[in-house]
């Protein structure tokens, strides 16, 4: 009952209808409330009485899922989670945003804004976008390939955090007798010119009070490891299984180590789609009945994103035809992409079952049992290398988190693993990493 | 006391340290608090609660400013009004965004999404950017010329009302028993190819509760006038006197009839920035408390941005030098510009009257008096094709709103002039503006 041992740290991964993409079909689903603010204000609510670290936003910059089926419009997460910020105190909002299709001087605004009006709650999931119809809707002829998004992604952090760090901490003066409102000596340019970007800053806006956004990362390829090992302060990722995930883990820190990083200021967090009922059978049951609810013309246009093959016309419960994959090409690269490949190779499903597999939470791990089940296996990874804590994944809202909150998180309770109560008020602060000083007050005190 | 006849409309106009450029220094003024969310978000409620239309924030995309001595650190207006809409219902809020310094895309999706978590409630202070220190922080070599600045806005909105558009009314389904979310044959790509702008759509998200938020334009200057006449609801505009204000008045309105609009869509709303005293010679004496408190070094460098000239070293209490103003060039476009040179050509001031007559509201109407005085001047210019309303302007905050709510606007409400209660939920309803319909319903109904 100790709340000195290592603890899980737990975000709600919200999707508007849902994680299993057939959820908003789901009878206790909200389909008609998904762009109703006080419904997520609500979530966030329950979320923070429940003591957990953070909400996590998906986004991307273009419409081009199959909408027909798909519950996937959504609020824009800057402006969502700033709505939802004014009307919490504690819990976190961690924003996906994508380092390909912004600019980013007035992104680092944006941030800088939300950590202000949020007190200090606000992280940054950042994502190099890998939907390619995004470049359309940016004048782009072809959106950049995986390489090059990497690239200017680093370059894209280092400026932004550049412009985070370009009001010293103490420059805001406002002292109204001598008429003196910031100290200019403390604010300064940026002067950044580099591959991609030419900024000259000092941002419009005072360091806030993380100094940054709490920097989260989620892609899991090559590049997106060697991106993480520098710049990660939380990994998103998903595994099938523990032995993925324990190895992910391990490679993970070692290369944190390797570029001089503290490991534990790195926080892993896998995704879990927990289906939960009163008995196994009665998990599996509910399971089953949200399976029946996919459409497999939209579960196929969503392989097919994912493999870059189209099975439409093949027998669903024929055997899946693994030799149409091909692995090189933009598609292979991402890490999404060998987390399906895995599946098949390991259980040899059907197509029908391959759809069902991925239904659930597009890839990540899907979870059925009773209460003590799921604690016992998010117990499990969490004691044994494979996580720090996770995004929680509901396959519906908001029934689908109200029973991990009630049935769940008590159990993890009484096992002393996650908290009774926020012991700080900032992101930084429920996970446990450091306030990064300015690197002008750095570069000052060198100096010195 | 009717409501019936045609009432004001009332913005509150947000600076954070007050609209007097040393406000902050005033003893009831809080500086402390300039990045303070709750206290703009008490700000907001009353202002709600005094049933004002909206709250009017503005916007630049650089620090150029004199930060030593200006209080002119801001929130980002976009997660600045999210926030405050969360803990709103009824008024609404319109902020301020570049033209020249945003991708259309993304600035599409932020703004629909405020309409929607505010339900209705967003307006768009539509600028180009005056200000040519922005260009540095977005890669440009050079600020656009003021001509070329304003052929990018009309593309700009054109772009953006197209992918509010994108979506038809009725598009979103969300049907469980069919499966349909949405009606894929209403939701329409937008393909636009311009001169500035390539953009594919559609949106992410559904149209939002207003349509598209409310058009609000500021530029007085000839292209800016031309710009409102297309596309401007609301005009925000700065007079010195009666007679300009009822000479521009009458010339919008010719002009947006002029291209077929009807010109009671358009709302011209000048502001004021109103020293209230008990009696006038009290109203004078805060008055003459706040330019007591002018830092003259501030105030040249504000001059020099406006006029393009530099005073320093010249002797304060001489004549104001009107030879040395150039009205050729880029900083002679500008319609603060010409707000500016009336002063000196009616007022013959010296430099530091000039300097006082300007630190008030960088150019806007400045009025001292009684609270019946300044009723009796609203109503003035209100009555006599001057003004459909105003933005009230506070030469600090939070009192300097507080005591406009507490003795003006009772007056006004005595006299029939401002509404007792919201008769509407959005924006639009507030003003009495037509929502739009989608251009591309429009286009279906033709077809059929």
């Amino acid at each position: 009952m100790s709340s000195k041992g290592r603890q899980l740290n737990l975000n709600l991964f919200i999707y508007p209808g849902g994680h299993h993409e057939a959820g908003w079909r789901y009878k206790d689903s909200s389909p008609e409330r998904i762009l109703d603010i006080k419904y997520y204000q609500a979530l966030a609510q329950r979320a923070e009485a429940a003591k957990f670290d953070a909400l996590f936003f998906a986004d991307g910059p273009a419409l081009t899922e199959n909408i027909r089926y798909a519950s996937r419009p959504r609020l824009e997460p800057l402006t969502w989670i700033s709505a939802m910020a004014a009307v919490t105190e504690r819990i976190g909002f961690i924003a996906t945003a994508s380092t390909t299709y912004n600019q980013p001087y007035n992104f680092a605004r944006f941030f800088a804004s939300i950590d202000h009006l949020s007190n200090g709650r606000a992280g940054w999931n950042i994502v190099t976008t890998g939907d390619a119809g995004a470049a359309q809707n940016f004048g782009l002829d072809q959106h950049p390939t995986h390489a090059d998004r990497y690239d200017r992604a680093g370059e894209f952090v280092d400026v932004v955090t550049k412009l985070w760090d370009s009001w010293e901490d103490d420059a805001l003066v406002g002292d109204r007798q001598s008429g003196i409102f910031a100290d200019d000596q403390k604010i300064h340019p940026i002067n950044h010119i580099g591959k991609y970007h030419r900024v000259r800053g000092p941002l419009t806006l005072p360091r806030s009070p993380q100094g940054r956004p709490v920097y989260v990362q989620a892609g899991s390829s090559e590049d997106g490891k060697s991106f993480a090992s520098r710049y990660a302060e939380a990994i998103f990722t998903a595994h099938q299984t523990i032995a993925n995930a324990q190895e992910f883990y391990s490679d993970i820190k070692a290369r944190v180590k390797a570029v001089g990083r503290n490991p534990d200021q790195v926080k892993v967090l896998p995704g879990i789609s927990p289906f939960i009922g009163s008995t196994e059978a009665e998990a599996k049951a509910l399971y089953d009945e949200f399976n029946e609810l996919i459409q497999p013309e939209y579960s196929l246009d969503q392989l097919r994103r994912l493999l870059g093959i189209d099975l439409s016309g093949h027998d669903l419960d024929g055997p899946f035809p693994r030799e149409l994959i091909r692995i090189e090409g933009e598609v292979g690269v991402s890490s999404r992409f060998h987390v399906v490949l895995d599946i098949v190779d390991r259980e040899k499903p059907t197509i029908r079952q391959l759809l069902h597999r991925l239904a659930g939470a597009r890839g990540h791990w899907v979870e059925k049992g009773t209460p003590e089940q799921i604690a016992d296996k998010i117990q499990l990874w969490f004691e044994n290398g494979a996580a720090d804590g996770f995004n929680i994944m509901p396959p519906y809202l908001t029934g689908g988190f109200d029973i991990f909150v009630d049935e769940v998180v008590p159990i993890l309770r009484k096992r002393g693993l996650f908290r009774l109560d926020y012991e700080g008020t900032t992101l930084r602060e429920h996970f446990g990493l450091d306030r990064p000083e300015s690197q002008y007050s750095l570069a000052q005190s060198a100096i010195a």
